[in-house]
């Protein structure tokens, strides 16, 4: 009887106190409310005229006056009781890809773009549940560095890399939580892809760097970070990517055999022979997706064998004509055409207060010209996990296993490199019936694969995905039975 | 003008000939024709009530009167002019695994079996045409050796091996030529998947010695053989298949280590330690589909995490949920059963004279009991090979590679071990706008992969299967730009 009064008594505290964190949460002050509602994105052209229940907002953050440098974000709160749930940030890679039209729009926000282009909800975004577990997050995709996606500068980019986007994105976080006070205090993750391996765990450093040295209101409560298929080291990224080519037959055996006896990838300047054998192999990207090596290529990039573009008669060949080729899950592989025509409607960006400066550059999903300008590339990013881990950071990485960019042979290698003690090795993981893929338990590092799922993992396994961050928010294995 | 008139001579001349032909091939004695009959296919159950448009014959063929051994044949003819179309015998291997119901009934016959069971036409039959190109042909399905699928021996089976089934193979097919004697002067291949890799060069071989010996009544007009993720080598099947699994993300390090460490595969007989390490890889064939990588299991076969068949459940649990989880481009994965069902149907073996001596045991599609009991398995079909493309063979090599079971690089390596001239190395061709695989052509061999495909590429590539043996009877090189 005693128990149950405390009980009850304990169940009313916690309300309480949840309550007063909501009210809290609202009692802002009137010019951070007009900052967020200026910000605040009411509808977006073509949206579904389904009822969205939670806030989202958008627009630019200044990060370097100077250089007149602003950063764009499209933040979405958790669909249910943002004020109590933790706070994710996501990043594309590239370099120069934007993560409002890919990550958002096409892999983990709450709506994706189809053909038309149109939008989707997404039963698979990140900022809601599954399976009753309360793990929901606050999802933020920053355009990241200046000139990707919307952002930009107003002055010379010849300094991009890797330094200053690191400086530059944690001066965001930092102007960011000015604007959006109420989640300073919430967990922070960052989650991201690709090269996004070299930007998460170097954002991670800066934060982890200044969070000791820095006031206490500039402290960031960084808990861990997330990434998929990343680029991590140059050495074992590059050697797993040529025998992952040749052991999914992609290439032949003199090309591969080639590779390996004139390259020398643990060498940070790779010789003009070995280049001229990987520019023969990289051939291969103009004829399959190799990010995806069993879904078909966007009939509407590709060049047909007259060598015209097959655009021109985009209207006779239906993409959707592809897809009992090989197999695909219904994945449309046009979608990126989808996103960059939908992000260059004018109403889209005034509905997103974007490109507000009217830049003369139409916004592109991937910026080769950021690419190509990359100053600086960090060879690897071990020493920078190593130090995180030992800081208490929970990491956790995945590989979905049909991608010939960044594949799981890269990824296995980098983490024998990294040398953790396994704790539990190789174990299925399961998405209800099926093996979702594999994971290896290291002492500070969890490693996930997502079986049958390209490069861009929730575009091409979104149910896993969420179940990956779902599990990776809560700190909990993945589940090693059917179920 | 003068060239004009031999054209049209040349032509009604030509006419003339196919018309005799088509004649004498019905110019057959009555008892033949009466034998014909008697195994002539009116209707099957469950068969749509479209008219079909081909004949189809299916019976038994003793081989063997004083082990009253006979096997089962189902044969159908070529959709259009089947008298001047090639002969294609197609066996499946296992051991033990039924070509009817397997090979015809899931893979390149003209009706597939589907839940219910019921039946549907094939699109991508490979007694049909392709592209206008008119290379059909006559196709003739063989449960080998006794005691697969329909096929017995009212005496012990205790002989079962490669060479007992290639002699009884060869027995078979002098007598069903002595049934359909008007397709013996037709060109004829064999071909297969998998163990067949074992069965067709060994009959092939069979055929090539007899038809130098015999008389000539008993000459075969065999040109060439076609088979798909062949086991042709102990040492490069089973070395391929355990670096696929660890380069596919299939086995931990620790484990694939130790299998190179401990397993000495050019050996024939493996030690103990190897196979303790088999013994673990094995167990991933429990969890998910080894000759299919990314497509769902059978929920009807899989055990439940509490370890109940969840074909318990069958009625609530939809097959067709499972395919949105991953790539499976409509693919059921729990054929195998409704064949297995479809076969064991009284009408359906009245309807084609399967099981006329009313055996005690059930059909079974791959019989686990002749594989277990398996004699004599050649450790290298490598010298046939080499024989009988020097004999003039036309020989073709095709793989599935998304097969975990006899993977593209075991046949890499086989290849490599066969050691023939590379004419022209690793050239992508194309289905339609896709990368249908690539294709190496070597002194007197074709080999080709099937992106994306599984072990039976015909059932999870029909249109790129037809494709490949529509090429291989027109001994025409694959195209190799998008169409």
């Amino acid at each position: 009887m005693a128990l149950s009064k405390f009980a009850l008594c304990l169940w009313l505290c916690t309300s309480m106190f949840l309550l007063c964190t909501q009210i809290f949460s609202l009692e802002l002050d009137p010019q951070t409310r007009a900052l967020q509602e200026a910000d605040r994105v009411i509808s977006l052209p073509s949206q579904l005229p389904m009822q969205v229940l939670f806030r989202q907002y958008s627009g630019y953050v200044t990060v370097d006056k100077s250089n007149e440098k602003a950063l764009f974000y499209w933040f979405f709160e958790a669909t249910s009781k943002p004020a109590q749930k933790p706070l994710i940030l996501w990043l594309n890679g590239g370099p120069g890809c934007s993560s409002v039209g890919s990550g958002a729009a096409q892999e983990i926000g709450p709506f994706l773009v189809k053909e038309g282009p149109t939008l989707k909800f997404n039963k698979y975004a990140w900022n809601k549940g599954m399976y009753l577990i309360v793990f929901t997050a606050n999802l933020l995709f920053l355009d990241s560095p200046a000139g990707v996606g919307f952002s930009y500068s107003n002055k010379s980019l010849n300094v991009q890399g890797d330094n200053i986007t690191a400086l530059d994105s944690y001066a965001f976080l930092q102007n960011w939580f000015k604007r959006f006070p109420q989640y300073k205090s919430h967990e922070f993750y960052i989650a991201g892809e690709s090269y996004a391996g070299h930007y998460v765990p170097q954002l991670a450093d800066a934060i982890f760097d200044e969070n000791k040295k820095s006031a206490k209101e500039n402290y960031i409560n960084l808990k861990g970070f997330i990434i998929g298929n990343p680029f991590l080291d140059y050495e074992t990224d590059r050697r797993g990517m040529y025998d992952y080519a040749w052991g999914h037959g992609l290439i032949s055996d003199a090309l591969y055999q080639s590779i390996k006896a004139k390259c020398d990838f643990s060498s940070q300047i790779l010789t003009q022979e070995c280049w001229d054998q990987i520019f023969k192999y990289n051939s291969l990207y103009e004829m399959i997706d190799m990010f995806s090596l069993y879904t078909p290529t966007c009939a509407l990039n590709a060049p047909s064998s007259s060598g015209k573009k097959l655009a021109a008669r985009s209207n006779t060949v239906r993409v959707s004509g592809l897809f009992h080729m090989i197999p695909s899950a219904g994945h449309d592989p046009c979608t990126a055409n989808y996103a960059t025509e939908y992000f260059n409607r004018p109403d889209v960006q005034q509905a997103l207060h974007a490109n507000v400066t009217k830049v003369s550059r139409p916004y592109i999903l991937c910026n080769s010209e950021v690419g190509n300008a990359w100053k600086n590339s960090t060879f690897s990013l071990l020493p920078t996990i190593t130090k995180l881990i030992n800081g208490g950071l929970r990491v956790w990485l995945f590989s979905g296993d049909t991608d010939g960019r960044l594949p799981v042979t890269s990824t296995r290698y980098t983490l024998n490199k990294l040398g953790l003690n396994i704790i539990e090795d190789w174990t299925p993981w399961y998405s209800h019936r099926e093996v979702g893929g594999w994971t290896v338990t290291y002492e500070g590092l969890t490693f996930i694969t997502v079986r049958g799922a390209g490069h861009q993992v929730p575009m091409f396994a979104p149910q896993q995905s969420l179940q990956i961050i779902t599990h990776f928010l809560a700190n909990k294995k993945l589940p090693s039975l059917a179920f």
